[in-house]
């Protein structure tokens, strides 16, 4: 069977390399010539929009998935009229737009912070009216890892910003004291039949997730009943096929929907040792009409992502329980290049094994795994 | 950096997948066009005496090993000449011959079966006068999976034998009554660390391996050590590098040890899920001078088999902890297609598990689990 992905990052090497042992062949489309999938499956290079491409692409395909959301909904469209495509383009347009992601949250229940939408710089004073201040502004579409967002803690800000906003659609969230971030990642099978992955406790800095706790230390039962239950709602609602990602923030003992995402996810990257089955063979399966395998952990995780460049391999790898994954990225500023994953078989032994990580992650992760021993105990 | 890896069979492709994420890029060489790498990795091929095609493939590696032990000699020497070759020549030569091999354990005083190597067939009798029986009679090199062995029980079998051999040199092994076979797989580092897997339980059936158990269930502790003890004199005696797996019998509560394979085996694919590092990575660790990684199990594992034909994917699946490797390989009969590993965390757990293994399993590995349902009491 060979499977199309729309996109040729790191998720999708990912995905090829679990998936391989599975007999699956990987045909994926990237614009990027440079796009690193292209050593390990075939690549073919082409705009998503170039639909002549796209047709050839498909050409013998079994389905598509994506590992990137932001492939034009138009794209999804034309491969569904010649190939199942999978999850579904209602999931991926609805996670394209910050509001239609609202908006379903809003609709099916699931809390979220006070939001408004704004259509131009007009109408951001009547928002901060409704919603207050401070408040977060974000491009409906396109943003990723911090970018196309403004935080607003006064009139200064409302003002200033005016001007700086794109003409394009934007929502101001209120800003919510959360006590931290946590992901839910749920994988739903063709037939239905809907597993879920423990929460997991998310560090970003600078926009860009740097550190994910596996499961969540410390976490109230509850919170993982109430993510499940919002993410098998979000599931139903989209007849959703694959792995699904939401974004929430702890507030207050109880959950906040903040975003979803409709692929594999980077802080899910800790099931391929962290758990039974990895989510990127989730995803797999589960596309590929396959029986969902155990979502159950090994042991707890620490995933550190490596932006921008590389530790010294020797040094990191001589740490008990240490994996890495470079994705055959050449290293510049702010880019995800790999990732690191610390498994151990008791958070206790976890925490140890953050601290004597080598200085390359002190320098950047200390605070992280400070905050890590802090919320450990 | 650029491995290069004589063979393109199943062990490298799986060589190739453990290695993709420390960002090592592979160059296989294989006499066959169909070498299932060639879907993943860049493929040379041609005969390994063409030393014409080994300059070439030579060309830019940072070293070279392999994943198929009848690669001849001269090959491994005349790359040696150009990149270093790991694990040695040395081992590969030795272990390329059961005489040498035999001789090897003799002298670093590791017990074995009583054997006496045999230049043409009129020694045979002389041999038999020696050794007694049942015997088991070898050719020294290129058997494999039960090819090239006779099994002689009476003087009408020797009789009877004395035609069929060919005229190349065998060796004739005293038959023992072992109550089971076990194998160690062990790896050295290039500066010397030298780690060790557990002991498994390895279940034949027509000579070619169809099942193991991770760890070997009821080890007296001594034989782990007995095993650890032989592997590290063999390890250092050859300055080896890499992932070494050495077959033993247990008799009357001590081991025989009965052959040696330089390259990653086929009892050790349960690291994969069974381990902490699998025999895969740390292969390549090893060889390319990064620290070994961790051997400790994650529970209990049975590696079963997929000899000749291809079980349904979708009943297999469903099986909790259940993992499927096919190998991109076109079934028939006698061929490794692909295994299955069950994990578990107990030992109760995994044999429930292999109780539950679809029809399939049970038709062809049905006596083998009933086997280890006697083993694991």
């Amino acid at each position: 069977m060979t499977i199309g992905i729309l996109g040729g990052g790191q998720l999708g090497y990912m995905l090829a390399l679990a998936g391989y042992p599975l007999d699956f062949h990987f045909r994926f489309l990237d614009p990027s010539p440079q796009a690193p999938v292209g050593r390990i499956a075939s690549r073919v290079t082409a705009e998503y929009t170039d639909f002549e491409a796209l047709e050839k692409f498909a050409h013998g395909l079994a389905l598509v998935t994506y590992e990137f959301e932001n492939v034009p909904v138009e794209a999804a469209r034309f491969l569904q009229k010649l190939v199942p495509v999978y999850p579904s383009t209602q999931a991926l347009e609805t996670a394209q737009d910050r509001r239609s992601e609202k908006l379903l949250f809003q609709k099916l229940g699931i809390p979220t912070t006070k939001f408004a939408v704004i259509h131009s710089a007009d109408e951001l004073h009547q928002a901060v009216q409704k919603i207050g201040l401070p408040a977060v502004l974000k491009t409906c579409r396109l943003g990723y890892d911090g970018k196309g967002q403004w935080v607003l803690r006064s009139n200064q800000d409302v003002g200033r910003i005016k001007n700086e906003i794109p003409s394009a659609p934007l929502i101001l969230e209120k800003f919510v004291k959360f006590s931290r971030e946590l992901s839910i990642l749920a994988v739903r099978a063709r037939d239905g039949a809907t597993s879920f992955y423990p929460l997991v406790e998310n560090h970003h800095r600078g926009g860009i997730l740097r550190l994910s706790l596996a499961p969540a230390p410390r976490l109230a039962e509850i919170l993982q009943r109430e993510a499940q239950d919002a993410a098998r709602r979000v599931l139903e609602s989209l007849d959703y096929v694959g792995v699904l990602a939401i974004e929430l923030f702890e507030c207050d003992g109880h959950l906040l929907a903040n975003e979803m995402a409709p692929r594999v996810h980077n802080s899910g990257h800790w099931t391929i040792e962290g758990a039974i089955t990895s989510q990127f063979e989730n995803h797999l399966r589960a596309v590929s009409g396959l029986p969902l395998g155990v979502t159950r952990t090994l042991g707890f995780s620490a995933m550190l992502n490596l932006i921008g460049e590389l530790p010294d391999a020797n040094e990191l790898l001589a740490l008990p329980d240490a994996h890495l994954h470079l994705y055959g990225k050449s290293p510049r500023p702010g880019r995800k290049v790999g990732h690191v994953t610390l498994r151990a078989d008791s958070i206790e032994q976890l925490e140890q094994r953050l601290r004597q990580l080598p200085t390359f992650f002190h320098r950047e992760e200390f605070c992280l795994s400070e905050r890590f021993a802090k919320s450990a105990k």
